[in-house]
């Protein structure tokens, strides 16, 4: 998976509402699919599907132990996507700054030629 | 529209790699339909098809004079979509902290009782 699959994946994953909230619970703390399913008021199959799109997008990662299976965020796995709107931030602000040096070059007193 | 259904749309349409090269492009200043499309090998009718998402989300914005269609960035369109990435992070690191500040209280040599 080339990094831009994974930065597709990434993005499509988290372009849904109850998905972004299953992150936002486990960013606090692994949980179970109950203690997921319970705020949510989503019947428990379409959880687990959400938490399969999570799972195959590698933002978490689940654990069965007896009849629990119990999620946990998988740390770094937004890191790219992170990195991506960042990036994009210093291209946007370097621009401006350019430009601001620029407006600023336009206003200030021409230097004077070395002697 | 809600701030959620902003976000999905802005993580959708975030979701495809001509889609990010296109406002990558963008972060670096304006620029016409024709300049986006030499790079991108696409058809025009294609790009045209990712500029109007772009558009739809908010990311971009488009001006015609003549015959020419020149696109810019919308300035802070990508803000909520990063406070919501920032937002993890720090629940994240937030409970890694306190974490440590948990494991480190076990190993401190218990505090003298004050005489």
């Amino acid at each position: 998976m080339t990094n831009n699959q994974g930065l597709d994946v990434v993005f499509q994953t988290l372009a849904d509402p109850t998905r972004r909230a299953i992150l936002a619970r486990l960013a606090r703390g692994p949980a179970t699919v109950t203690d997921l399913a319970a705020p949510s008021g989503l019947a428990l199959p379409t959880v687990l599907q959400h938490l399969r799109k999570l799972e195959e997008a590698g933002l978490i990662e689940t654990t069965k132990q007896g009849r629990t299976r119990t999620c946990a965020l998988r740390a770094g796995a937004l890191a790219p996507a992170r990195s991506w709107m960042e990036e994009q931030r210093l291209l946007w602000e370097g621009r401006h700054d350019r430009l601001d040096d620029y407006l600023a070059s336009l206003t200030d007193t021409p230097k004077e030629s070395p002697s």
